[in-house]
């Protein structure tokens, strides 16, 4: 179960013709009764059309339908481009009755191509003729929008009280900080308000799709959106829906990191005792980014020299005196040298947790990251995204 | 002719025993008549101990010989390992019959390993026994500091008024913004007096040390030291002595950079029309170490979808319309879309020039980078560095 599975939400996910044969275009409809919705995008300064578009829509906090299409980001287009967002926003709103302003628009593939219109707004027709709210329907959609990727991310979770989030999410490359290059569409029928809610989305990602990094290129296209329909009829506290929000979003990020482009490992960076968040997740993100660690990684070589080097360049306070470095939870550094022998720390297996103690103050943050393999080498020189 | 070029200068190169059977241990010593000297260090945080105690001898801005080693960096060893560089200074100083405080040391390699003494201070007294003022001299210097290096990286420009500059330098991975992860010692025999030469090493590492970057890493170790032994009796203008100094500083980076690690390309990017210097630089090592962008010139795609998204992840002043993005020669993106095929394009070739025209002002920078190959990941996740 994903968007589907809280009440009041359809979705479909066809073939359209933009990519040869395979499912590229996804519907997810909020039939309500109420339809509050959020959205946060990309920090790049270039922005997909369908960002431009969907920030514009998304003032009112209201929407009806989200379509999405791979195999082409539509950025870069000009107003060209634009303009075909907006006929897709069109063509969903006549499909479903309902105002294009109310319909948001998320693209992902290759930078700097026009979209097929003429597969694609045909593919608008059949995708909406499809539309249930079967659990199918919801991994359809899922699957609809994959570039890259090994396989759908799906997540749900179900309060006691009665209500629950569902979500999908994208994104194998191009992971990286304020939002991981990745579109997601969560969905909800708890009965919150658009404020409530856009609330409760920035702090979801703020710790979760904002902390995967895998090679620090925040693409052109991100956006995670969530929808409410209200159609549980309970009202949770803004709280306590932004937590269980929080762990929809931590689930989708884990299938991410883990499905990331030719990574052979999972990694987790911990920064704590820094003197504040910003100070731990910017430290987290250079070695997360450090391809030096991210090779010696992949080797499965628990090499702190080049850990200690990524601490130091972070713009950052940082007292290297008081630095401690742990790899799966053995310390290999602490008190300015070396605290143990590198083969005490085993990497050979798929997980792998660093810890890096600043020992400055109270402040921690966690990275999610991936290696960095002979596979993403290959994955990003043979194929154009 | 390198650092035995200019006169007054002897130089030895040997195999200590540090690394098995190969030349690990250089000696590079100033006769005078004068010892005016300069350095610049690495920025980061964490500074091996050769760094910490050459920072501390060059105070005084003079210095009558520098001790390199490879085969460890001495880095993150403590107290411990700051003697160590400290009795390899006084080792020097004894051999030559000087002091410590006129001994600079550099050391590369593994971090957090502490040197084996036993053989490198005997290396020392051999080293110092062969000393002479040859071009082969020269040479052994050049080659023993190397570790990834293809080979040795040497330049030497003589003046028409008698005076002259050498230098050899090493470095092939860890290639990154603020000293390229690297040591480089340039000799000179002009007249010139420490301040004047401080302010030349600044002026001539600002736009080509500081102007390669291939993978972000700043190492604990990076080093550039001059020294001027006035053997030549001329002194040039300031002016002039720096432009010749940056154009000896040029040619080391540019052997470093067609020598990196696993490199099949040679990249410069050129970013003009920024409103600052600084806002071009920034742009270009963003693009420099993006990932996506490495892996695409690798693969010799025109992937500009990818140089867009990362200049617009640049913390920079852009507007995105006015961009334009050429490879090779050929425009491909220009007002806000596509402005030509990218198999216009031809990246086949090994040298690759990439041009941003931001088009808001009038300043400008190269950086030089390479791509990322089979090779980097191989020679990263293999080899402990």
């Amino acid at each position: 179960m994903s968007v589907t599975g809280p009440a009041g939400f359809r979705a479909a996910g066809v073939a359209a013709g933009i990519k040869a044969g395979r499912p590229d275009l996804a519907l997810v409809v909020n039939d309500g009764p109420q339809d509050a919705a959020a959205g946060v995008f990309t920090t790049n300064k270039v922005k997909a059309a369908p960002v431009l578009w969907s920030q514009q829509v998304l003032r009112e906090r209201r929407l009806r339908a989200v379509v999405l299409n791979s195999g082409g980001a539509n950025a870069c287009t000009g107003p060209e481009g634009f303009q075909d967002t907006h006929a897709t926003a069109e063509r969903v709103a006549e499909a479903l009755g309902t105002g294009a302003i109310g319909v948001a628009v998320c693209s992902t593939g290759l930078i700097g191509q026009r979209l097929p219109m003429e597969a694609l707004l045909p593919g608008v027709d059949t995708a909406a003729k499809s539309l249930d709210s079967s659990e199918r329907a919801a991994t359809d959609a899922a699957t609809a929008v994959l570039t890259t990727d090994g396989g759908p991310k799906q997540a749900c979770v179900s309060h006691p009280d009665g209500w629950s989030i569902g979500g999908f999410a994208k994104g194998a490359g191009m992971l990286a900080p304020n939002l991981a290059t990745m579109l997601s569409v969560l969905t909800t029928d708890a009965v919150i308000d658009g404020t409530e809610l856009d609330a409760a989305l920035r702090a979801a990602t703020r710790t979760t799709f904002d902390r995967i990094d895998v090679d620090g290129g925040t693409s052109t296209n991100d956006a995670v959106l969530v929808l409410a329909s209200g159609a549980s009829g309970v009202r949770p506290s803004g709280e306590e829906f932004a937590e269980w929000l929080t762990t929809v979003s931590a689930d989708l990020v884990r299938q991410m990191q883990h499905d990331a482009e030719g990574a052979t490992k999972a990694i987790d960076i911990t920064v704590r005792g820094a003197v504040s968040e910003d100070d731990a997740v910017r430290i987290g993100r250079v070695i997360a980014e450090d391809n030096l660690v991210s090779t010696a990684l992949f080797g499965s070589d628990p090499n702190w020299g080049r850990i200690a080097m990524a601490v130091g360049r972070a713009q950052a306070e940082v007292d290297v005196d008081k630095v401690e470095i742990a790899t799966n939870g053995v310390t290999l550094y602490a008190g300015g040298t070396r605290a143990a022998d590198r083969s005490a720390a085993d990497l050979s297996g798929r997980d792998i947790e660093i810890v890096i103690d600043l020992h400055l103050g109270e402040h921690a943050a966690t990275i999610l990251t991936t290696d960095l393999s002979h596979g993403y080498v290959e994955e990003n020189s043979a194929y154009s995204s």
